[in-house]
Protein backbone atom coordinates (compact mmCIF):
# COMPACT_ATOMS: atom_id res chain seq x y z
CA UNK A 1 0.00 0.00 0.00
CA UNK A 2 1.59 3.19 -1.11
CA UNK A 3 1.46 6.38 0.99
CA UNK A 4 -1.28 9.25 0.38
CA UNK A 5 1.01 11.97 2.17
CA UNK A 6 3.70 13.27 0.17
CA UNK A 7 7.27 11.90 1.53
CA UNK A 8 10.61 14.16 0.49
CA UNK A 9 14.24 12.21 1.03
CA UNK A 10 17.04 14.82 1.43
CA UNK A 11 20.47 12.47 1.03
CA UNK A 12 23.31 12.39 -0.81
CA UNK A 13 24.95 9.07 -1.58
CA UNK A 14 28.31 9.22 0.27
CA UNK A 15 25.99 9.00 3.19
CA UNK A 16 25.45 5.54 5.29
CA UNK A 17 23.27 7.22 7.27
CA UNK A 18 20.90 8.61 4.43
CA UNK A 19 21.31 5.03 2.24
CA UNK A 20 19.53 3.54 5.32
CA UNK A 21 15.94 5.46 4.50
CA UNK A 22 16.87 4.78 1.16
CA UNK A 23 16.43 1.22 1.11
CA UNK A 24 13.59 1.62 3.47
CA UNK A 25 11.98 4.09 1.06
CA UNK A 26 12.50 1.36 -1.69
CA UNK A 27 11.77 -1.61 0.09
CA UNK A 28 8.35 0.07 1.01
CA UNK A 29 7.55 0.64 -2.15
CA UNK A 30 7.04 4.15 -1.08
CA UNK A 31 6.27 7.28 -3.25
CA UNK A 32 9.12 9.33 -2.44
CA UNK A 33 10.56 12.78 -3.99
CA UNK A 34 14.80 12.18 -3.28
CA UNK A 35 16.68 15.83 -3.03
CA UNK A 36 20.44 15.54 -3.04
CA UNK A 37 21.81 18.05 -1.00
CA UNK A 38 25.28 19.41 -1.43
CA UNK A 39 26.53 18.81 1.83
CA UNK A 40 30.09 20.32 1.59
CA UNK A 41 27.91 23.93 0.78
CA UNK A 42 24.51 23.26 2.77
CA UNK A 43 21.91 26.08 1.23
CA UNK A 44 21.02 28.23 4.36
CA UNK A 45 17.03 26.75 3.77
CA UNK A 46 18.22 22.95 4.85
CA UNK A 47 18.63 24.13 8.59
CA UNK A 48 16.16 26.85 8.72
CA UNK A 49 13.59 25.10 7.61
CA UNK A 50 14.20 20.80 7.61
CA UNK A 51 16.82 19.93 10.11
CA UNK A 52 18.15 22.62 12.34
CA UNK A 53 20.60 20.00 12.52
CA UNK A 54 21.97 20.47 9.34
CA UNK A 55 22.63 16.90 9.13
CA UNK A 56 20.97 14.08 6.53
CA UNK A 57 19.22 12.06 6.11
CA UNK A 58 15.73 14.37 6.99
CA UNK A 59 12.48 13.48 5.34
CA UNK A 60 9.32 15.88 5.26
CA UNK A 61 6.44 13.97 5.22
CA UNK A 62 2.79 15.41 4.44
CA UNK A 63 1.66 18.86 3.58
CA UNK A 64 1.29 20.34 -0.33
CA UNK A 65 3.41 18.81 -2.77
CA UNK A 66 6.19 21.41 -3.08
CA UNK A 67 9.73 21.62 -4.36
CA UNK A 68 11.94 20.08 -2.19
CA UNK A 69 14.15 23.59 -2.04
CA UNK A 70 11.17 25.25 -0.68
CA UNK A 71 9.73 23.11 1.77
CA UNK A 72 6.64 23.62 3.31
CA UNK A 73 5.83 25.40 6.73
CA UNK A 74 3.16 22.53 7.00
CA UNK A 75 4.59 19.11 6.50
CA UNK A 76 5.81 17.50 9.56
CA UNK A 77 10.12 17.10 9.42
CA UNK A 78 11.79 14.32 10.84
CA UNK A 79 15.44 13.70 11.58
CA UNK A 80 17.94 10.86 12.46
CA UNK A 81 18.35 7.88 10.66
CA UNK A 82 17.07 5.38 13.21
CA UNK A 83 13.83 7.53 14.04
CA UNK A 84 13.17 7.44 10.18
CA UNK A 85 13.31 3.80 9.35
CA UNK A 86 11.68 3.26 12.42
CA UNK A 87 8.61 5.75 11.20
CA UNK A 88 8.58 3.83 7.87
CA UNK A 89 8.51 0.70 9.47
CA UNK A 90 4.98 2.12 11.18
CA UNK A 91 3.65 3.70 8.31
CA UNK A 92 4.64 0.54 5.73
CA UNK A 93 3.69 -2.30 8.18
CA UNK A 94 3.50 -4.57 5.43
CA UNK A 95 7.02 -4.22 4.19
CA UNK A 96 8.77 -6.14 6.35
CA UNK A 97 11.08 -3.30 7.79
CA UNK A 98 10.07 -4.36 11.20
CA UNK A 99 8.68 -7.90 12.36
CA UNK A 100 5.30 -8.08 14.01
CA UNK A 101 6.69 -9.97 16.83
CA UNK A 102 7.86 -8.11 19.85
CA UNK A 103 10.76 -10.48 20.83
CA UNK A 104 11.57 -10.19 16.66
CA UNK A 105 11.55 -6.63 16.86
CA UNK A 106 13.45 -6.34 20.02
CA UNK A 107 16.28 -8.20 18.66
CA UNK A 108 16.23 -5.92 15.46
CA UNK A 109 16.66 -2.60 17.17
CA UNK A 110 19.19 -4.45 19.16
CA UNK A 111 21.22 -4.99 16.86
CA UNK A 112 20.62 -1.43 15.06
CA UNK A 113 21.92 -0.44 18.86
CA UNK A 114 25.27 -2.41 18.37
CA UNK A 115 25.59 -1.14 14.68
CA UNK A 116 25.26 2.63 16.41
CA UNK A 117 27.69 2.67 19.18
CA UNK A 118 31.09 -0.17 18.87
CA UNK A 119 29.92 -0.61 15.27
CA UNK A 120 30.21 3.39 14.03
CA UNK A 121 32.81 4.37 16.43
CA UNK A 122 34.93 1.45 14.90
CA UNK A 123 34.70 2.74 11.60
CA UNK A 124 34.71 6.77 12.47
CA UNK A 125 38.17 5.61 14.74
CA UNK A 126 39.91 3.92 11.98
CA UNK A 127 38.26 5.53 8.56
CA UNK A 128 37.49 8.68 9.55
CA UNK A 129 40.00 10.28 12.02
CA UNK A 130 42.85 7.74 10.99
CA UNK A 131 43.29 6.16 14.15
CA UNK A 132 43.44 2.52 15.72
CA UNK A 133 42.38 -0.34 14.02
CA UNK A 134 41.76 -2.56 16.64
CA UNK A 135 38.12 -0.69 17.49
CA UNK A 136 36.88 -1.30 13.97
CA UNK A 137 37.85 -5.19 13.91
CA UNK A 138 36.36 -5.59 17.25
CA UNK A 139 33.20 -3.81 15.94
CA UNK A 140 33.11 -6.11 13.17
CA UNK A 141 33.50 -9.14 15.64
CA UNK A 142 30.78 -8.37 17.36
CA UNK A 143 28.62 -7.48 14.65
CA UNK A 144 29.62 -10.40 12.96
CA UNK A 145 28.80 -13.08 16.30
CA UNK A 146 25.19 -11.16 16.35
CA UNK A 147 24.37 -12.72 12.63
CA UNK A 148 22.43 -15.48 12.74
CA UNK A 149 25.38 -18.42 11.85
CA UNK A 150 23.18 -20.59 9.68
CA UNK A 151 22.58 -17.56 7.73
CA UNK A 152 20.07 -15.17 6.53
CA UNK A 153 20.19 -11.18 7.26
CA UNK A 154 20.41 -10.33 10.67
CA UNK A 155 17.02 -11.74 11.92
CA UNK A 156 17.72 -14.96 10.03
CA UNK A 157 15.69 -14.27 7.08
CA UNK A 158 15.54 -13.60 3.77
CA UNK A 159 14.38 -10.07 3.53
CA UNK A 160 16.38 -6.81 4.71
CA UNK A 161 14.87 -5.33 8.16
CA UNK A 162 16.14 -2.20 9.62
CA UNK A 163 19.00 -3.69 11.31
CA UNK A 164 20.61 -5.13 8.26
CA UNK A 165 19.16 -1.54 6.93
CA UNK A 166 21.46 0.10 9.32
CA UNK A 167 24.24 -1.73 9.40
CA UNK A 168 24.90 -2.87 5.77
CA UNK A 169 25.59 1.08 4.61
CA UNK A 170 28.57 1.11 6.69
CA UNK A 171 29.75 -2.54 6.22
CA UNK A 172 29.54 -2.10 2.29
CA UNK A 173 31.86 1.46 2.61
CA UNK A 174 34.63 -0.42 5.01
CA UNK A 175 34.68 -3.27 2.40
CA UNK A 176 35.21 -0.80 -0.22
CA UNK A 177 37.41 1.57 0.89
CA UNK A 178 40.09 -0.61 2.17
CA UNK A 179 40.15 -3.14 -0.67
CA UNK A 180 41.51 0.24 -2.15
CA UNK A 181 43.43 1.88 1.39
CA UNK A 182 41.57 4.92 1.21
CA UNK A 183 40.84 6.46 4.46
CA UNK A 184 42.14 8.74 6.99
CA UNK A 185 44.72 5.69 8.11
CA UNK A 186 48.44 5.88 7.09
CA UNK A 187 49.29 4.12 4.09
CA UNK A 188 49.01 0.85 3.76
CA UNK A 189 47.27 0.11 7.23
CA UNK A 190 43.75 -0.18 4.68
CA UNK A 191 44.79 -2.98 3.14
CA UNK A 192 45.98 -4.33 6.03
CA UNK A 193 42.31 -3.91 7.80
CA UNK A 194 41.18 -5.62 4.53
CA UNK A 195 42.95 -8.64 5.07
CA UNK A 196 41.60 -9.38 7.85
CA UNK A 197 38.10 -8.92 6.93
CA UNK A 198 38.58 -11.17 4.09
CA UNK A 199 40.44 -14.13 6.39
CA UNK A 200 38.42 -17.17 6.97
CA UNK A 201 37.82 -15.65 10.87
CA UNK A 202 35.13 -12.78 8.89
CA UNK A 203 33.71 -15.72 7.06
CA UNK A 204 30.39 -15.10 7.82
CA UNK A 205 30.28 -11.40 7.50
CA UNK A 206 31.32 -11.60 4.05
CA UNK A 207 28.76 -14.14 3.39
CA UNK A 208 26.14 -11.55 4.78
CA UNK A 209 27.90 -8.41 2.51
CA UNK A 210 27.37 -11.26 -0.21
CA UNK A 211 23.81 -11.50 0.53
CA UNK A 212 22.93 -7.71 0.83
CA UNK A 213 24.60 -7.05 -2.83
CA UNK A 214 22.37 -9.29 -4.12
CA UNK A 215 19.57 -7.99 -2.82
CA UNK A 216 17.36 -5.75 -4.78
CA UNK A 217 16.18 -2.27 -2.81
CA UNK A 218 19.84 -2.20 -1.78
CA UNK A 219 21.08 -2.25 -5.28
CA UNK A 220 18.72 0.21 -6.16
CA UNK A 221 20.63 2.32 -3.52
CA UNK A 222 24.12 1.27 -4.31
CA UNK A 223 26.26 1.96 -7.09
CA UNK A 224 30.06 0.53 -6.78
CA UNK A 225 31.75 2.70 -9.73
CA UNK A 226 30.00 5.90 -8.84
CA UNK A 227 30.78 5.40 -4.99
CA UNK A 228 34.29 4.65 -5.80
CA UNK A 229 34.92 7.13 -7.97
CA UNK A 230 33.12 9.94 -5.48
CA UNK A 231 35.15 8.65 -2.62
CA UNK A 232 38.61 8.86 -4.45
CA UNK A 233 37.67 12.68 -4.96
CA UNK A 234 36.18 13.46 -1.53
CA UNK A 235 37.82 16.19 0.34
CA UNK A 236 37.91 14.42 3.12
CA UNK A 237 40.38 11.69 2.66
CA UNK A 238 42.34 13.76 0.01
CA UNK A 239 46.51 12.96 0.81
CA UNK A 240 48.99 15.30 0.28
CA UNK B 1 -4.01 -6.64 29.85
CA UNK B 2 -1.42 -8.65 31.79
CA UNK B 3 1.57 -10.15 30.42
CA UNK B 4 1.51 -14.19 30.03
CA UNK B 5 5.07 -14.50 30.29
CA UNK B 6 7.39 -13.84 32.88
CA UNK B 7 9.49 -10.74 33.10
CA UNK B 8 12.12 -10.65 35.02
CA UNK B 9 13.96 -7.28 35.66
CA UNK B 10 17.56 -6.66 36.54
CA UNK B 11 17.71 -2.76 38.47
CA UNK B 12 19.71 -0.76 40.80
CA UNK B 13 18.03 2.40 42.17
CA UNK B 14 20.68 4.47 41.43
CA UNK B 15 20.67 4.05 37.91
CA UNK B 16 18.99 6.43 35.39
CA UNK B 17 18.40 3.50 32.59
CA UNK B 18 17.51 0.90 34.82
CA UNK B 19 14.67 3.67 36.34
CA UNK B 20 13.36 4.31 32.72
CA UNK B 21 12.26 0.23 32.33
CA UNK B 22 11.24 0.85 35.79
CA UNK B 23 8.20 3.15 35.10
CA UNK B 24 7.22 1.86 31.75
CA UNK B 25 6.74 -2.10 33.66
CA UNK B 26 4.74 0.32 36.61
CA UNK B 27 2.88 1.58 33.53
CA UNK B 28 1.95 -1.04 31.58
CA UNK B 29 0.66 -2.79 35.29
CA UNK B 30 3.25 -5.73 34.23
CA UNK B 31 3.37 -8.85 36.66
CA UNK B 32 7.16 -8.86 36.56
CA UNK B 33 9.88 -9.93 38.96
CA UNK B 34 12.38 -7.28 40.36
CA UNK B 35 15.86 -8.03 40.93
CA UNK B 36 18.35 -5.55 42.42
CA UNK B 37 21.60 -6.02 40.76
CA UNK B 38 25.08 -5.53 43.23
CA UNK B 39 26.53 -3.36 40.48
CA UNK B 40 29.79 -2.87 42.16
CA UNK B 41 30.55 -6.25 43.17
CA UNK B 42 28.62 -8.18 40.17
CA UNK B 43 27.65 -11.97 40.31
CA UNK B 44 29.15 -14.41 37.64
CA UNK B 45 25.97 -15.07 36.52
CA UNK B 46 24.75 -12.22 35.39
CA UNK B 47 27.02 -11.63 32.40
CA UNK B 48 27.15 -15.25 31.82
CA UNK B 49 23.39 -16.05 31.68
CA UNK B 50 22.12 -12.20 30.93
CA UNK B 51 23.97 -9.29 30.02
CA UNK B 52 27.40 -9.93 28.17
CA UNK B 53 27.61 -6.53 28.50
CA UNK B 54 27.33 -6.30 32.57
CA UNK B 55 24.99 -4.00 32.64
CA UNK B 56 21.50 -2.91 33.81
CA UNK B 57 19.11 -3.00 32.81
CA UNK B 58 18.21 -6.54 31.13
CA UNK B 59 15.06 -8.13 31.46
CA UNK B 60 14.68 -11.93 30.76
CA UNK B 61 11.14 -12.54 28.86
CA UNK B 62 9.35 -15.80 28.88
CA UNK B 63 10.43 -19.44 29.88
CA UNK B 64 9.78 -20.88 33.30
CA UNK B 65 9.57 -19.13 36.61
CA UNK B 66 12.70 -19.33 38.20
CA UNK B 67 14.77 -17.57 40.44
CA UNK B 68 16.39 -14.17 39.59
CA UNK B 69 20.08 -15.39 40.45
CA UNK B 70 19.59 -18.74 38.53
CA UNK B 71 18.39 -17.07 35.14
CA UNK B 72 16.56 -20.16 32.78
CA UNK B 73 18.40 -20.80 29.59
CA UNK B 74 15.23 -20.73 27.97
CA UNK B 75 13.92 -17.08 28.58
CA UNK B 76 14.83 -14.23 25.91
CA UNK B 77 17.25 -12.14 27.51
CA UNK B 78 16.76 -7.98 26.66
CA UNK B 79 19.35 -5.48 27.39
CA UNK B 80 19.60 -1.63 26.50
CA UNK B 81 16.79 0.55 28.42
CA UNK B 82 15.66 2.51 24.82
CA UNK B 83 15.04 -1.47 23.24
CA UNK B 84 13.41 -2.81 26.77
CA UNK B 85 10.97 0.56 26.21
CA UNK B 86 10.36 -0.17 22.78
CA UNK B 87 9.53 -3.86 23.43
CA UNK B 88 7.10 -3.02 26.49
CA UNK B 89 5.10 -0.41 24.22
CA UNK B 90 4.89 -3.52 21.96
CA UNK B 91 4.12 -5.70 24.68
CA UNK B 92 1.64 -3.64 26.06
CA UNK B 93 -0.29 -1.27 23.36
CA UNK B 94 -2.50 -0.22 25.63
CA UNK B 95 -0.47 0.94 28.11
CA UNK B 96 0.61 4.59 26.23
CA UNK B 97 3.78 4.07 26.65
CA UNK B 98 3.71 5.15 23.05
CA UNK B 99 0.87 6.67 21.08
CA UNK B 100 -0.42 4.62 17.75
CA UNK B 101 0.03 7.88 15.52
CA UNK B 102 3.43 6.94 13.53
CA UNK B 103 4.61 10.79 13.18
CA UNK B 104 3.36 11.15 17.16
CA UNK B 105 5.83 8.19 17.90
CA UNK B 106 8.53 9.54 15.88
CA UNK B 107 8.53 12.67 17.99
CA UNK B 108 8.87 10.44 20.90
CA UNK B 109 11.66 8.37 19.53
CA UNK B 110 13.43 11.71 17.98
CA UNK B 111 13.03 12.92 21.89
CA UNK B 112 14.45 9.89 23.27
CA UNK B 113 17.43 10.10 20.78
CA UNK B 114 18.34 13.67 22.22
CA UNK B 115 18.07 12.75 25.67
CA UNK B 116 20.85 10.17 24.42
CA UNK B 117 23.26 12.17 22.76
CA UNK B 118 22.96 16.06 23.79
CA UNK B 119 21.12 15.72 27.17
CA UNK B 120 23.61 12.38 28.75
CA UNK B 121 26.74 13.89 27.33
CA UNK B 122 26.16 16.95 29.28
CA UNK B 123 25.31 14.78 32.44
CA UNK B 124 27.62 12.68 32.49
CA UNK B 125 30.19 15.48 31.25
CA UNK B 126 29.85 17.37 34.53
CA UNK B 127 28.26 15.25 36.81
CA UNK B 128 30.49 12.22 36.63
CA UNK B 129 33.89 13.57 34.95
CA UNK B 130 33.40 17.11 37.00
CA UNK B 131 34.75 18.76 33.12
CA UNK B 132 33.09 21.62 31.81
CA UNK B 133 29.34 22.84 32.81
CA UNK B 134 28.43 24.45 29.61
CA UNK B 135 27.16 20.89 27.93
CA UNK B 136 24.84 20.02 30.82
CA UNK B 137 23.33 23.52 30.49
CA UNK B 138 23.27 23.09 26.43
CA UNK B 139 21.42 19.88 26.63
CA UNK B 140 18.85 20.92 29.36
CA UNK B 141 18.51 24.10 27.48
CA UNK B 142 18.20 22.15 24.19
CA UNK B 143 15.54 19.71 25.81
CA UNK B 144 13.62 22.18 27.14
CA UNK B 145 12.85 23.55 23.67
CA UNK B 146 11.58 20.76 22.55
CA UNK B 147 8.73 20.49 25.36
CA UNK B 148 5.34 21.41 24.08
CA UNK B 149 5.38 25.32 25.49
CA UNK B 150 1.70 24.78 26.78
CA UNK B 151 2.74 22.59 28.80
CA UNK B 152 2.64 18.27 29.19
CA UNK B 153 4.70 15.87 28.99
CA UNK B 154 7.16 15.47 26.03
CA UNK B 155 4.23 14.82 23.66
CA UNK B 156 2.19 17.15 24.83
CA UNK B 157 -0.27 14.74 26.89
CA UNK B 158 -0.72 13.99 30.43
CA UNK B 159 0.48 10.70 30.28
CA UNK B 160 4.39 9.56 30.28
CA UNK B 161 5.58 8.27 27.30
CA UNK B 162 9.03 6.21 26.29
CA UNK B 163 10.26 10.39 25.78
CA UNK B 164 9.65 10.97 29.30
CA UNK B 165 10.31 7.86 30.91
CA UNK B 166 13.73 7.84 29.33
CA UNK B 167 14.17 11.48 30.10
CA UNK B 168 13.10 12.29 33.64
CA UNK B 169 15.54 9.65 35.57
CA UNK B 170 18.46 11.83 34.53
CA UNK B 171 16.83 15.03 34.90
CA UNK B 172 15.75 13.89 38.42
CA UNK B 173 19.25 12.90 39.31
CA UNK B 174 20.33 16.26 37.84
CA UNK B 175 17.91 18.54 40.40
CA UNK B 176 19.13 16.28 43.20
CA UNK B 177 22.56 15.96 43.11
CA UNK B 178 23.13 19.73 42.03
CA UNK B 179 21.48 20.68 44.70
CA UNK B 180 23.66 19.26 47.13
CA UNK B 181 26.61 20.13 44.86
CA UNK B 182 26.97 16.16 44.54
CA UNK B 183 29.26 15.16 41.67
CA UNK B 184 32.64 14.65 40.58
CA UNK B 185 32.94 18.66 39.79
CA UNK B 186 35.31 21.03 41.78
CA UNK B 187 33.03 21.90 44.93
CA UNK B 188 30.74 25.19 44.40
CA UNK B 189 30.11 23.96 40.90
CA UNK B 190 27.46 22.32 41.24
CA UNK B 191 25.04 24.76 43.19
CA UNK B 192 26.46 27.32 40.62
CA UNK B 193 24.94 24.77 37.78
CA UNK B 194 21.60 24.64 40.48
CA UNK B 195 21.04 27.96 40.47
CA UNK B 196 20.98 28.07 36.83
CA UNK B 197 18.41 25.54 36.24
CA UNK B 198 16.40 26.75 38.78
CA UNK B 199 16.23 30.05 37.26
CA UNK B 200 13.58 31.54 34.86
CA UNK B 201 15.58 30.50 31.87
CA UNK B 202 14.43 27.18 32.63
CA UNK B 203 11.12 27.53 34.32
CA UNK B 204 9.83 25.04 31.59
CA UNK B 205 11.81 22.55 32.62
CA UNK B 206 11.11 22.93 36.47
CA UNK B 207 7.55 22.62 35.89
CA UNK B 208 7.86 19.58 33.36
CA UNK B 209 9.89 17.90 36.70
CA UNK B 210 7.21 18.54 39.18
CA UNK B 211 5.06 17.45 36.57
CA UNK B 212 6.82 14.48 36.49
CA UNK B 213 7.28 14.15 40.49
CA UNK B 214 3.45 14.14 40.51
CA UNK B 215 2.98 11.04 38.02
CA UNK B 216 1.66 7.68 39.94
CA UNK B 217 3.91 5.83 37.80
CA UNK B 218 6.98 7.50 38.52
CA UNK B 219 6.17 8.22 42.58
CA UNK B 220 6.09 4.51 42.44
CA UNK B 221 9.96 4.32 41.29
CA UNK B 222 11.37 6.95 42.96
CA UNK B 223 12.15 8.27 46.56
CA UNK B 224 13.96 11.78 47.21
CA UNK B 225 14.98 10.58 50.76
CA UNK B 226 16.58 6.95 49.27
CA UNK B 227 18.36 8.55 46.83
CA UNK B 228 19.96 11.60 48.74
CA UNK B 229 21.50 8.82 51.19
CA UNK B 230 22.59 6.16 48.79
CA UNK B 231 24.45 9.02 46.25
CA UNK B 232 25.84 10.79 49.72
CA UNK B 233 27.41 7.54 50.30
CA UNK B 234 28.16 6.51 46.90
CA UNK B 235 31.79 5.44 46.56
CA UNK B 236 31.74 7.50 42.43
CA UNK B 237 31.35 10.64 44.33
CA UNK B 238 33.21 10.28 47.80
CA UNK B 239 35.39 13.26 47.96
CA UNK B 240 39.01 13.01 49.76
N1 LIG C 1 22.72 10.35 14.03
C1 LIG C 1 22.44 10.88 12.71
C2 LIG C 1 23.74 11.10 11.97
C3 LIG C 1 23.57 11.79 10.65
C4 LIG C 1 24.88 12.26 10.06
O1 LIG C 1 25.89 12.33 10.77
N2 LIG C 1 24.86 12.56 8.76
C5 LIG C 1 26.06 13.01 8.09
C6 LIG C 1 26.19 12.30 6.76
S1 LIG C 1 26.36 10.54 6.91
C7 LIG C 1 25.95 14.50 7.80
O2 LIG C 1 24.87 15.01 7.52
N3 LIG C 1 27.07 15.18 7.85
C8 LIG C 1 27.12 16.55 7.42
C9 LIG C 1 27.24 17.50 8.56
O3 LIG C 1 27.22 17.07 9.73
O4 LIG C 1 27.36 18.70 8.28
C10 LIG C 1 21.52 9.91 11.95
O5 LIG C 1 21.47 8.72 12.34
O6 LIG C 1 20.82 10.33 11.03
N1 LIG D 1 23.05 2.10 26.89
C1 LIG D 1 22.72 1.34 28.06
C2 LIG D 1 23.47 1.91 29.25
C3 LIG D 1 23.30 1.08 30.52
C4 LIG D 1 24.26 1.51 31.60
O1 LIG D 1 25.26 2.21 31.35
N2 LIG D 1 23.98 1.09 32.82
C5 LIG D 1 24.81 1.41 33.95
C6 LIG D 1 23.97 1.83 35.12
S1 LIG D 1 23.01 3.29 34.81
C7 LIG D 1 25.59 0.19 34.39
O2 LIG D 1 25.12 -0.92 34.32
N3 LIG D 1 26.81 0.40 34.89
C8 LIG D 1 27.58 -0.64 35.49
C9 LIG D 1 28.67 -1.12 34.62
O3 LIG D 1 28.81 -0.66 33.48
O4 LIG D 1 29.41 -1.99 35.09
C10 LIG D 1 21.21 1.37 28.29
O5 LIG D 1 20.55 2.28 27.76
O6 LIG D 1 20.67 0.46 28.95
Amino acid sequence: MVNTEQITFYTHIYSPYSQRVHIALEQAKADYTPYTLNVLDKPDWYAAKVNPAGKIPAITYGGPKVSPDTPSDESVKLAESAVILEFLADLFPDAGLLPADPVARARARFFLTVVDTKGFEGFREFIFLGHAMAPLIDGYAALQALLPPAGGFALGGDALTIADMAFAPFLARTYLLLSVDLGKFPAGEGKKAYAILTSPRFARLQQYLQDVKANPYWKATWDEDTQLAMWFTNPVFRRK
